[in-house]
């Protein structure tokens, strides 16, 4: 839950993401946190309006009709923006430990993935991964910037079975550390729009059995992304930058 | 300090910053903090080897001749990397707060920047910019990255301080949060090689007096990072990333 920054007055205004359907007439009910932080947190009263959104419907302006201890509800106004289909492109990333993680699901929201595959690989570290506080994170990220959409946060899978079950016409941008590999921008240029995810290893890279699995994929293409090292999380803010761009709605 | 981790086995070594030159036979002392790292985090004993690095004589594998409690000294063995100039772009950056300028400094020289310029602007809500503290995180992260150099940190500036007196061969490729900016790419692809910098706003975005100010210089070349919005950290590695990708050495 976060206030994002109106570009033309560089004030805030209140933004919450809702599961429930946004439409003139239906009225909408917070959860108990999101009633806490209006309440306590923004000191919103009846009569103050904040905006929702949910993915499906777009952006409304809503007006709050009832705010008691633990629930609130509100009023669906009138549509700010209309629903816009994001590029398809997924994130896949080896997790990453706890402060690092949680940035580059805020930073993958903003940059447009729309889902969130956490990989397992031979040298990944962490052990245990928290969806629900990475779902959390993306919500978060997507309330600040203004996204019409949350990214969908995948349970944790190991490499060889994501590539083995994999929906081929998708094509994988594998960031590659190794030898060899062209430079992302000119692999993209020459690439095929259509569904696209963007894979990133560990903190030290894949094993050289992972680099060989992945490179003898006809769906996965190999890139450099320059040639100083990289935190795992600086890549893949880097590598959906350069996605967006060549593919994307950056264009 | 810190270790970064090898692509080839996964296995991090040591590998610090030093001020002095780096030459075989001549001696380098190390700082007192640094000696504590070596010393008691890293348990290393005389006769170990980790790597120094200093700006301008690449990076050497060099050996603990001598550590004492609070000093230590070693000895350059051989130069295991050339010093290698960098592309030269530089950051102009509102300042953030804490975390995320820490952050900035860290993925700002990741991506290679040569300097990292603090800009105050209308609506910059950090009063203070710790200049330290950002130069003690570009070393920690060009330790860890394996860069052969440090970006420099420079002391704020106003921004039409910084435009007026500013050296007009380098150009500045300026993050335009407002309507009708070309995409950063399509821009950066008709624009010329040289000396460049990237300047990203504050949280709220320039003011519309700073944006005509920039918009009217002839070395601002204006653009955009897409229909949504981003932290301006987030902002920074975006457009660092399609600098390198586009004009500096990821080509």
């Amino acid at each position: 839950m976060a206030e994002p920054i109106d570009p033309e007055t560089g004030k805030s205004h209140i933004r919450l993401f809702v599961q429930s359907p946004l439409a003139q007439g239906q009225g909408v009910p917070l959860s108990r946190d999101q009633t806490h932080y209006l309440k306590n947190v923004m000191r919103q009263a009846v009569g103050d309006q904040i905006r929702l959104f949910n993915g499906q419907d777009g952006e409304w302006l809503c007006r709050i009709s009832r705010l008691e201890r633990n629930a609130c509800h509100l009023e669906p106004q009138s549509q700010t923006r209309p629903q816009m289909a994001l590029p398809d492109v997924w994130l896949l990333f080896a997790p990453l430990k706890k402060a690092r993680i949680d940035y580059l699901a805020q930073k993958a929201t903003e940059l447009g993935a729309v889902r969130l595959q956490p990989v397992i690989t031979r040298r990944t570290q962490v052990a245990r991964v928290n969806v629900e506080r990475l779902q959390a994170n993306a919500v978060e990220a997507a309330e600040q910037c203004g996204c019409l959409s949350v990214p969908e946060v995948a349970n944790p899978l190991p490499l060889p079975q994501l590539i083995s079950a994999w929906d081929e016409p998708r094509r994988i941008l594998y960031c590659d550390e190794g030898p060899g590999a062209p430079s992302a921008l000119a692999a993209l240029k020459q690439a095929p729009p259509g569904p696209w995810a963007v894979l990133l290893g560990p903190e030290g890279g894949f094993d050289s059995d992972e680099r060989a699995l992945l490179r003898g994929c006809s769906f996965v293409v190999p890139v450099s992304l320059g040639p100083r090292i990289m935190r795992a999380d600086t890549a893949a803010v880097a590598a959906l930058t350069l996605w967006q761009a060549a593919l994307g709605d950056w264009r």
